[in-house]
């Protein structure tokens, strides 16, 4: 079977290689392959800046936005041949910390744990893949293709459990976030806060594209241009930063409201800091008691608050997310960003 | 009856002044003040950076951290002649907005709250002065003058409670913490550190005068120098930053560690503010799952746990906090910095 790998080492070494065959254990699910999203994480894996081969390899299989169908199933597994389905990314250490043993794997202390297609463990990229079924979530038969988007769904998902979670330390009703950054994250989020019934903005720096109507056609407001002025009209309860933009991050904290609650979802890529005075931002922080929460990854439930979000979501809307769709063996052609690209997926079932 | 006086419109016009009596309403009590200690809050007021006089008038009697002893209570006001109070500083806005009207007036959201010495309310800087019984808290007898640290204790057991609050939003059981500044919101967070049984480690950058034997009387560890070694030496799961310095708080976000709660407690003061890169400061928030909160201000909740860790620590490592005690008659002298002062306290009932 084909699968797309990079070697952690010898960065920008992107090959569609014909693997063996994987053979399911016992307690194990055979997939077929249908489709992964591309992200950042993968960008940066490929140019040799995260990322790790499995133990005794030198070479990864890529992909943890997943999609595939079961081809086999133990029984009692829980699933069925045919089902529709999304393995989840991150597996606790096997030296478990203590959060790990807990079952919060997403929350690790000791850096240990492993990654399907990031870390120590082969991805989801390949014409086939195993899985544990404690690992494996079902999605919604209507939602067909479109389940790719589970993985950042999932993210998302955390994120919003994050935003609840620390606000809900003392009374906390929002009634507006603002999303800075119309990417795949971003746009997810913005779908996530309209589901709560919540007046979502949007501000990213594109005016052309698809991301205005993108933002519009789910009910939400679009804004671009300076952002703290944006900050100042909407006054937002909660912010969700998905761009990893310091100057981004720094312009949000000169105008802050009360209570508010951000949470930092973007990683900054490559060194372009802005460097900028904390000191309001400190004091803003303390006298209006908000809250600045980084957030990452996903635990099993929240990939199933994010199959949920996808399945009461329009298709047509979750549709226009997935800008391109690129066959395995152009798998290249997905990593050569295009302007106005919102979620690249590569698919794995061509011809098949 | 002789009270202290800033007019927030005229800096630096602090008066001992003779004003009435005050008379309680009937569900009031009136206390005879004891003592008020000295923050910078009453500093940037007397500096008129801060400050707002009651409605009508043109000064406002200072002084938010309390100490008196009931001189008529209502009955069935749960007090009674004689008992060793403090005053609730922040009341809730009287046309309150959600928090407030949830009793979550620290939290307010509006900025209408008032505050007794600070904003709109005459403060707790007199020979006399009246409150309600709801806003008042009884502390063991055996406090004695020490009761005047209850304030900023209150002030400390809030943030505590932040901490675990957005901590225990996944597994949460921190071992260490460091508290960044030993001045008396930092030592008074290492006590109730230590109360907890955490390896608690103080930093500050003085190393005569009477601090690190404070800290180390404690039991807890003091640092000073670089700040990024002894966070990285230390590897705190929390942090309680005390300073309000911009450079302290981008140095230990330089160096985090996975799940990190950062409490902020400190205001930067006046413009000296350090630019820094936010970038790594992302990431690091990011990829740890950590939390920065701000916090400011205490509940009702919050002056009962501070009553209760004051009663449960030893007086005479409290009575070091209490570096500097100044009558009334002299209280200019109070907001004269010294070099070593912690808390600095105006005794309020000289020669009675």
């Amino acid at each position: 079977m084909r699968a797309l790998t990079v070697s952690p080492e010898n960065p920008h070494d992107l090959r569609i290689e014909d693997l063996k065959e994987p053979q399911p254990g016992p307690d194990q699910l055979l997939v077929n392959g249908l489709a992964v999203g591309v992200c950042a994480t993968d960008r940066e894996i490929l140019a040799g800046q995260h990322g790790t081969a499995p133990p005794g390899a030198s070479r990864l299989v890529l992909g943890h936005e997943s999609l595939g169908r079961v081809r086999t199933a133990p029984e009692d597994s829980g699933f069925s041949v045919g089902d529709l389905v999304v393995g989840v990314v991150r597996r606790p250490d096997p030296e478990p910390c203590a959060a790990c043993a807990n079952g919060e794997f997403d929350m690790c202390r000791n850096g240990l744990y492993t990654e399907r297609g990031i870390k120590e463990l082969d991805g989801f990229a390949a014409e086939s893949w195993i899985v544990e079924p404690s690992f494996c979530v079902r999605i919604d038969e209507s939602l067909g293709h479109l389940g790719v988007l589970l993985e950042p769904t999932s993210v998302v998902a955390k994120a919003w459990e994050q935003v609840y979670a620390v606000g809900r330390r003392s009374w906390f009703e929002p009634a507006s976030v603002l999303v800075t950054g119309a990417g795949p994250v971003g746009v997810l989020a913005a779908l996530l806060g309209m589901q709560q019934g919540l007046d979502v903005h949007v501000l990213d720096q594109e005016t052309v594209g698809p991301k205005p109507a993108l933002v519009e056609g789910l009910g939400a407001t679009y804004h671009y241009g300076d952002v703290q002025k944006v900050v100042s009209k909407v006054r937002p309860d909660v912010i969700i930063e998905a761009t990893g933009a310091p100057t981004v991050l720094a312009a949000t904290l000169e105008v802050t409201t009360p209570y508010r609650v951000t949470c930092l979802m973007g990683l900054p890529v490559g060194g372009g800091t802005a460097p900028t005075s904390l000191a309001s931002a400190i004091r803003d922080t303390v006298l209006g008691n908000c809250v600045v929460v980084g957030s990452i990854n996903a635990n099993l439930r929240h990939y199933h608050a994010g199959a949920k979000a996808l399945a009461a979501a329009d298709p047509s809307w979750l549709n226009g997310i997935i800008t391109r769709r690129v066959p395995l063996s152009d798998a290249q052609d997905a990593f050569r960003p295009r302007p106005h690209d919102i979620k690249v997926v590569i698919d794995l079932n061509e011809g098949r």
